[in-house]
């Protein structure tokens, strides 16, 4: 079928707006119909041609909201005109790492997802004839797009589309890893470093936790609004200060901070967020995607004295099982998701999109097909 | 009063066996007989010069056992006769920390044990009317030493001095790691990076916790035997690879390891050791300590796909509430000591024991006076 879709040709260069050939869904697949996707940095990660893993031309997005169309062989968990959010993190519940309960990381599509094909190791899109890659799985930025069953989640038909496609993934990832990997406490102390959606959505998680002192962090003073709005009670400018910002927030606290999320990819601002991390217990989590080849590094003092350095990918949330509630949340005022969603545009504006990002001008853009 | 000691007049310098003055214990200190003191890495780390907290004239020793001969004003929890065990971590259970019960790190003393003097500020020891510096609140390396009151394990009299001292530092910190840092489950895999006192005492501590494989590695093939003895089951030196030891580890297992611990001091071991964890839930524990200014690194997507790096000190062991019972274990044969003291001598030899560690022919050389 044909459907209408942002093509990244090459890296670094404008998406295309173009109508490409979408083949059915084969064994395993679903054919989904997508309404709505947020725009991520990831994909402009990718599109900036850093990411050592980036393929083109292929169809980026991956936060998205959309309805079931048709379904490949085999397929039992959904069925046509069930509403979905696209997961680039699978749940196949078969695997040792969704079999362990100590991870989301399932393995089951993972080395062809890396690759940009579905599982059999081809592509269901093509442009002029020539294939274009998948993207995480899940291709938003198509209007018809073909995913894997086990990476879908289905979710509640009257949840607001152009709200839920955000838990696909940036505020599920912020509010996930507060909950599931840093497990924050009543009272503890949080600093988030970075206030796009990601670290608006750890800010939202802590407070929901009842986080005491929320310490939110970026060099551009105008996000400080909205994290004011999400519950940070702290708000710090590190360019405000001739020292460096661990050692602000350590003299701050005292002894550090319970809990801090780098939400950024920038490894000197890892390093800060570790160090700044409290004596004796304090942990720091890695959300942001680095460029290809940076390391993070500190001195192995810091962990000998008490302070953990962990990772999270999409919030340690189990797509399948989880994602479901979190839309229930959501409906239900618990998680907010409008005052993430600054701008809504067609997918003919997604170029636009971008650019408000890089200006800092947007938490999300919200891309209506 | 009059006592031998080993001084460390200055750095990279063999000790000097000479009689110093030790002055009375003042309020909240006790003075301790020393029968028997182990010579660990950490002195030769020190007294090499590169430690950036080593001071000179230094009296080094902290893994020592003794009687209680003196206390100062206001002691209450030893008298004189009592055996106990000198703690470089402290217990006061006032501090935020010990009130935590999250940490053993205590910080009632931490500033000035540190700077290598009582926490008044003063020193008790001195030589020819010369202020002598005490180290890690312990200096075992004088027959009689002054401790602070919050750094004495009280321990049950019948226990062996010459081997249980050795828990006041290498086989408590080995062994408390793999249970209170790493809580290794029954069945988890663990690697050990060095097999010296510290990571042969990891080891035994892995199999208390009933882990399943357990991997020894060392570039001295010759410490393979002892770790046998103490349960390791697989064997490893780096250098019969012509790839990373942590990709060799990653393909003799799947994934990775469950836990890894790094007992040596070097950075890019370390780096190795959190390379090895098991992708999605693997952790790698630092209880090695490095030299001055040296940084461990890693790519952070590491950590984003679901690796945790932590350190150790002294295995997580509150010194007081924990080190008696340790003390009976060791009593019962649930922990072995005998194991580690490879040899023994009389403090006049004690040059001879930093000899042997550095010719990698001791696990520990334990001193009698």
């Amino acid at each position: 079928m044909k459907s209408r879709a942002a093509v990244a040709f090459e890296a670094n260069k404008p998406l295309e707006i173009v109508e490409i050939d979408v083949a059915p869904p084969r064994a395993g697949e679903v054919l989904v119909k997508i309404t709505h996707t947020g725009v991520c940095h990831t994909d402009s990660f990718t599109l900036s041609g850093e990411d050592p893993e980036g393929l083109f031309p292929a169809i980026l997005g991956h936060e998205g909201a959309g309805i079931v169309v048709e379904v490949g062989e085999g397929v039992t968990s959904v069925k046509p005109g069930d509403s979905v959010i696209p997961l680039y993190t699978a749940e196949c519940g078969e695997c040792l790492f969704c079999k362990s309960g100590k991870t989301n990381l399932c393995v089951s599509v993972r080395a062809t997802q890396g690759k940009g094909v579905m599982p059999d190791g081809t592509s269901r899109f093509s442009y002029q004839g020539k294939p274009i890659f998948h993207y995480m799985g899940c291709s938003t930025f198509s209007e018809y797009t073909v995913v894997a069953e086990v990476s879908l989640a289905k979710i509640n038909p009257q949840a607001n589309p152009g709200h839920v496609c955000l838990l696909g993934c940036g505020v599920t990832t912020g509010i996930g890893a507060v909950h599931n990997t840093a497990k924050v406490q009543p009272g503890d102390t949080v600093a988030v470093f970075g206030l796009g959606g990601i670290g608006l959505a750890v800010i939202q998680g802590a407070r929901q936790a009842k986080a005491g002192r929320i310490f939110a962090i970026d060099t551009n003073p105008e996000k400080f609004e909205l994290a004011k709005v999400f519950g940070a009670t702290d708000f710090l400018n590190p360019k405000d200060y001739d020292k460096p910002i661990q050692q602000v927030l350590v003299e701050m606290t005292g002894w550090g901070i319970d809990h801090t999320f780098e939400c950024i990819g920038n490894v000197n601002v890892m390093r800060a967020a570790l160090e700044s991390a409290h004596r004796g217990w304090g942990q720091s989590i890695v959300i942001g995607v680095a460029g290809a080849g940076q390391e993070i590094s500190t001195r192995p003092f810091q962990l000998v004295t008490g302070r953990v350095w962990k990772g999270s990918a999409f919030g340690g949330v189990k797509g399948r099982s989880q994602l479901p509630a979190m839309v229930e949340q959501a409906m239900q005022g618990d998680i907010q998701l409008e005052p993430f969603v600054t701008h809504t545009m067609p997918l003919e504006d997604i170029n636009t999109a971008f650019d408000l990002m890089h200006e800092g001008k947007s938490i999300r853009s919200v891309i209506h097909y």
